[in-house]
C-alpha cells in the first residue's frame, strides 16, 4: 500500500490497493479492474474480502478498529491482525497446509492476503446441513497435537518459547474478550447478556447461583491467564474450521496467545458437543438427525484420540525443549511414559472444564452459536440448549471423573431431553 | 557515566565514573578522591562495591558479563541488572522500604547504586553464628505476600500484568539458570555436580533412580515454566536477605520472572529448613543449638502464617484484577473465602515441592550453601546434609499431605539423625 495511514476498505477501492502489492497482483492474474470483490465478512470482528483475479481467487482480511458485532462503541485496536499474521505464520510451520497461505501481509492497514479454501464452507453451518467429513477428526486432531506440542517446552527453545510469550502477551484486548466475555459475564447479570427467555430462565438462575461452579469456573479463569503452555488458536471453534468433503482447514486465529493446551482443545469438542445437543432441532421429524448426531459425537471421540496418537509421537520424537529432558526421565521409558500420561490427563481435565465453560457462555453470554439461533421454535430451542447447559455444568463439576470422551457421550445421553 | 561502553569497573576507577552522576554525588558528600570503596561481592555473580562518601555510604553493584563463580567460561548477559533494576522498582512499591532503595541506574554499564544496609549482616551467615531476630518472620512474610499478590491478576490490571509479564520474559538466561540449575541437573550426573562424597554416595545414587521423586520434579519444572502467576523474587533464599536486629531485608532480584507464587516461598523456607538442619554440625557440645534449631523452625511456620494472614487481608482489600471477581464470587462471602482457601493451598502444595528441589539442589548440584559448607568435619556434614535430601524427598512426594509447617516441622524431627 502507498499510504500508510489505516484506512478500511471497500469491495470498490479494494482492487486498486491490491494492484500496487507485486506479489498479490501476480497471483490474481490480469488487471486490476477485472478483478472482482465482494465482502463476505460474517464473523463478530473483521472485513473479510474473496478477490477474485484472472488466474486465482485469494481471501483479504481487514480489522476494523472496533467490534464488527456490537459497532464503534467498543473500539478494538487493529494491531490484532500482527497477531494473527504471526499465529498463522507459526500454525503453517508446525502443521503445513491446516491454516491458509499468507501472501502479504500489511501491518499499517491491518491486513492480511491469503490463500481462499474453496469450495469450502464454515464447518459450523456444515453440521447443521447434516454434512459428514471424515477426516475431519484426523486433520483437527493432528493439528491441535502439532501446534499445542510444537510451540511449548517440550519442543521449542526455551529462548524462542520465551520471545513468542513476549510477543502474544501483547495480544491484551482480545485475552480481554475471552476473560471477560467467556469466564466472567456469563456467570452473572451482565448487560451484555441473552438467553432464550422465559423458557431458561429458572436453569440460568440456577447456574448463576451456583457458587460451587462459579468457583471452579474462576479456577479455570485462573489457568487460562496464567499457565503460559504454549502458543493457542485461541477461538477454536467450529466457526474457525473450513471444510470441503474430507478436508479440513483452519482459519481466524487472532485471538492466539501463550495458555494451557487444554483450552483450544476444550473449546473444540464443546462445539462439536453444541452442534450434537441442536440436532433435534434440526429434525424433520423425530429421530432424523439421531444419526447425524452420533456422527459427531463419535467425530469428537476421534479427534481426542488422534490427538493422543499425534502428541504421543511429538512426545517420542520431537521431545528437544527443556521439559522433562531425556536426561532425567529418560525416553518412552517407564518414566517418560509416565510423564506423557500425566500430561495428557491434565490436558484432558482442563479440556473439559474449558468445553463446559464455552458451553455456557455461548448460551447465556453475547455471542451465540448459529446451531441453536437457527431453531425457530423457542421452546425446542431452549431444550436443545439446557441439554447443553447442564452438560457443560456436568463437565466442569465433574471434569477430574471422565475417563475419556465415551464417558462424555454416556453423559451426553443421559442428560438428552425426551423427545 | 560519560563513556556508554560497558566497562567493569575497580575501586580505583569507581570514583571518578561514580562522581559524574549528580544523584550520586549529591549523597555521598564531599569530594570523590575521599570516598572510600572496597569490593565485596561474595554472590556468585557480580562485582559489589561498597562505597563510603563524606555523608552515606552506598552500594554499588555492576555485573560482569560471565557468571563469577564459574569465570568467563560461562557468559551471562549484562542485562541482568536491567531485570534487577525493574524488580527493585516494583518490590518497592509494593511493600516499601523493604528492598534498597534505587539511587541510579546506568544500563549501558549494567550498574545500580543503591541504599546500603548497615550494618545488617546475611541473614544466612546470621543463622550460622546462632542470632535470632525477632520480626523476621513478619517482615519476609509480609514481603512475599505483599509482592506476590501485588504482581499477580489478583491486583494489576490485566494489561499492565501482561506488560510486566513481557518485560520479565527476557531474562532468559537467568531463568535458564534455575531450570538447568535447580531442576534438572542435580537429578543425574551433570559435570557440574558435587556432593559430600563418599559419605553421600549411595543416598544421592538412590535419589538419581527414583523415577517417581524425578518425575515430580519434572512436573514441578513445568509448573515454574508455564505457571506465570505473578512477578516473583526468583532467588530468595537466606542470602537474598540482610538483617539487623529485628530489621530484615531483600536485595538481589535480578533472576526475577513471572512464575508460581510457591516459588519464592518454597525456596525461602528450604533456606530455613536447612538452616535448621545445619545446626548440630554448628554446634561445639551436643544439644547446643537445638534451641536454635527449634527457633528457626518456628521462624519457618511464623512465616507462612504471616503471609496467609497478609494475603487474606489483600484477598479483601485489594482484589481489583481479573481474577475472582466481586461480580462472580462476591467478596469474603462463602464463594470468595473458599476461592481463597484453594488458592492458599496450592501456594502451600507447590511451595513444599519447590523446598524440596532446592534442597536437593543445593547439596547435589553446583551451588552450595555456607551452613553446610562450614561444617569441616565431612561426617558430620553428611548427616546435615542427609537430613535435608530426605526431607527434601518428602516433601516433593508427600507435598498434598502436609497440612501445615507444623506437620514439616514433625516431619523434620522424625527425620532427625540421632545426636
Amino acid at each position: 500500500m502507498v499510504t500508510t495511514e489505516y484506512q478500511p476498505l471497500t469491495p470498490e477501492t479494494l482492487p486498486d490497493r491490491l494492484a500496487e502489492i507485486p506479489d498479490i497482483a501476480r497471483q490474481l492474474g490480469g488487471e486490476a479492474h477485472q478483478w472482482h470483490c465482494r465482502e463476505v465478512g460474517d464473523g463478530n470482528l473483521n472485513l473479510v474480502f474473496i478477490v477474485e483475479g484472472a488466474t486465482k481467487t485469494l481471501i483479504v482480511k481487514q480489522a476494523l478498529p472496533y467490534v464488527r458485532l456490537v459497532g464503534e462503541s467498543w473500539p478494538l485496536p487493529l494491531k490484532r491482525s500482527y497477531f494473527e499474521y504471526h499465529a498463522l505464520c507459526r500454525q503453517q510451520q508446525r502443521d503445513p497446509g491446516r491454516v491458509p497461505e499468507v501472501i502479504h501481509f500489511d501491518e499499517p492497514q491491518a491486513l492480511i492476503a491469503m490463500e481462499f479454501f474453496s469450495p469450502h464452507v464454515i464447518l459450523r453451518q456444515s453440521l447443521i446441513n447434516g454434512a459428514r467429513h471424515q477426516d475431519l477428526a484426523l486433520h483437527i486432531g493432528r493439528f491441535m497435537a502439532r501446534t499445542l506440542f510444537r510451540g511449548s517446552d517440550l519442543c521449542l527453545p526455551a529462548k524462542e518459547r520465551k520471545a513468542d510469550l513476549q510477543l502474544f502477551a501483547g495480544n491484551v484486548e482480545l485475552c480481554d474478550i475471552t476473560e471477560s466475555l467467556v469466564f466472567t459475564e456469563p456467570y452473572f447479570d451482565a448487560d451484555q447478556n441473552r438467553h432464550t427467555t422465559p423458557q431458561l430462565d429458572s436453569l440460568v438462575a440456577s447456574l448463576r447461583a451456583d457458587e460451587t461452579l462459579k468457583l471452579q469456573v474462576q479456577h479455570l479463569k485462573m489457568d487460562f491467564c496464567t499457565r503460559a503452555e504454549t502458543m493457542l488458536h485461541g477461538d477454536l471453534h467450529t466457526g474457525s474450521v473450513m471444510v470441503h468433503e474430507d478436508n479440513a482447514r483452519v482459519i481466524d486465529p487472532e485471538f492466539a496467545l501463550y495458555g494451557p493446551m487444554g483450552f483450544d482443545i476444550g473449546m473444540y469438542l464443546s462445539n462439536l458437543w453444541m452442534a450434537a445437543c441442536s440436532q433435534i432441532g434440526h429434525a424433520n421429524r423425530p429421530g432424523e438427525r439421531d444419526e447425524h448426531r452420533n456422527w459427531i459425537l463419535d467425530v469428537a471421540n476421534d479427534t481426542w484420540t488422534v490427538f493422543i496418537q499425534e502428541f504421543s509421537r511429538l512426545w517420542d520424537t520431537e521431545r528437544l525443549g527443556i521439559l522433562y529432558p531425556e536426561t532425567v526421565v529418560g525416553n518412552r521409558a517407564s518414566a517418560s511414559e509416565l510423564a506423557l500420561n500425566h500430561r495428557l490427563k491434565t490436558i484432558w481435565r482442563d479440556a473439559l472444564g474449558f468445553a463446559g465453560v464455552e458451553m455456557h457462555r455461548r448460551i447465556l453470554g453475547l455471542a451465540h452459536n448459529a446451531e441453536f439461533e437457527d431453531i425457530s421454535d423457542p421452546d425446542l430451542r431452549a431444550q436443545c440448549e439446557s441439554h447443553a447447559l447442564t452438560l457443560g455444568r456436568d463437565l466442569i463439576l465433574g471434569r477430574a471423573g471422565f475417563s475419556n470422551v465415551d464417558a462424555v457421550s454416556r453423559r451426553f445421553h443421559q442428560r438428552l431431553p425426551a423427545a
